[in-house]
């Protein structure tokens, strides 16, 4: 038995359409030690009878998964965020593979997030995460199955050597970075900024996605908050 | 689109019974870019319509794959065979991991070999084969889908470095290292070798592994085999 002297990232699906997928993601990572599967907001039941046929050995790890109805939600208490892409996406956050994300999953409070099987992860559950991984394929039979892509990514965790420590601070929770950023969006909003709508949302997303890479610690977002609170009761100019 | 470049090797997939993992499996392979997909005695028709709509855009692949009644014909053209094993296995046979079988892998003549889901690789079909390769799991999960276990080691093949140029001559073809082992059986038969029976099978199964292991070149096998026709001409002592 090979000793795992790493810690094992939440694994997050969302909006999963097939029973088997389900299934067959709960069996792999079973095979491979992750414990922490979570669904957001699935379209099959976890219960569902082909699920559970299909997760074989790994029936308790699916009975075991937590169900939340929104990305937020369910990475409340997480820290580091990757989502999976099939495409090659055009936002200001980094791209890695595989191979070198193996050990970065080994830090604490990691998730790794996939998306529904057609569509993939969309920009909405993007911008939430602070990388994006992609698992090259040919390009004529593009397309992996979401277990296997769950499956190569948790073999990836496990094979992957000691993760190197961090140069940096421990990032806060998800919850309290949402927090900051939908406080910077009312203060905006009560400062009586104003901007075309389709180049607002841009902006916006552009400011998110900023303060999000910036990986501040729980106690700048505090002062980050308080600062924000001192503006807003500040005297109009 | 990455350059491989390295050879691919054959796959081989031996009385896979259930066509959601025949389609699974071709998918995965054409997502990683293998072509050379192999059935020995299949449980179940590859054309199937459970396992087509699993496959996906793999449909081509599946449709293509070759169908064999033994493992020997599916080997016949191939100079190195791995075999996928669940289980620590006491032969005399190199014993590998996924991270380590990568660059092997593009080896000319090179096939990957996976048992039935139920029971694995007999050892009928492990003596027929180079080395095994075992795909670490934990123990109270050990059962990796078969269509997990070929997309693990097709991404292992795919992302591995370049392949190390081999320092021993190339291996006869399968077929031909068969027949010597078949001359070399009929040889001792003839010579009215005895021994209890058991005995006998476990001798000659040595033997073979033995001969196996030496990687004859074509060349070796002719001369071996003209060698035991002039032993079996030879008069009695």
């Amino acid at each position: 038995v090979a000793e795992i002297d790493r810690g094992a990232p939440a694994v997050v699906l969302v909006e999963t359409s097939h029973p088997e997928n389900l299934g067959a993601a709960a069996r792999v990572l079973a095979n491979f030690g992750l414990g922490d599967l979570r669904l957001v907001a699935p379209q099959t039941a976890p219960d569902d009878p082909r699920a559970v046929a299909v997760a074989a050995a790994g029936a308790r790890l699916l009975a075991s998964a937590r169900v939340f109805p929104t990305l937020d939600a369910a990475l409340a208490d997480r820290t580091r965020v990757w989502a999976t892409t099939a495409l090659e996406r055009t936002l200001e956050k980094p791209v890695t593979g595989p191979r070198a994300l193996g050990p970065e999953l080994g830090r604490p409070g990691t998730a790794l997030v996939f998306g529904p099987e057609r569509t993939g992860l969309r920009y909405e559950h993007l911008e939430r995460c602070d990388g994006m991984v992609h698992i090259p394929t040919e390009p004529e039979c593009r397309a992996l199955n979401l277990a296997q892509a769950v499956g190569l990514l948790a073999w990836e965790w496990r094979s992957a050597g000691p993760t190197p420590p961090s140069r940096l601070p421990e990032p806060a929770p998800r919850a309290l970075q949402q927090e900051l950023l939908r406080d910077v969006d009312a203060t905006l909003e009560r400062s009586g900024w104003r901007m075309e709508p389709n180049l607002r949302v841009r902006t916006l997303r552009n400011l998110h996605t900023a303060l999000l890479r910036a990986g501040f610690t729980t106690n700048e977002v505090r002062t980050l908050r308080g600062l924000l609170r001192a503006l807003a009761r500040a005297p109009r100019a």
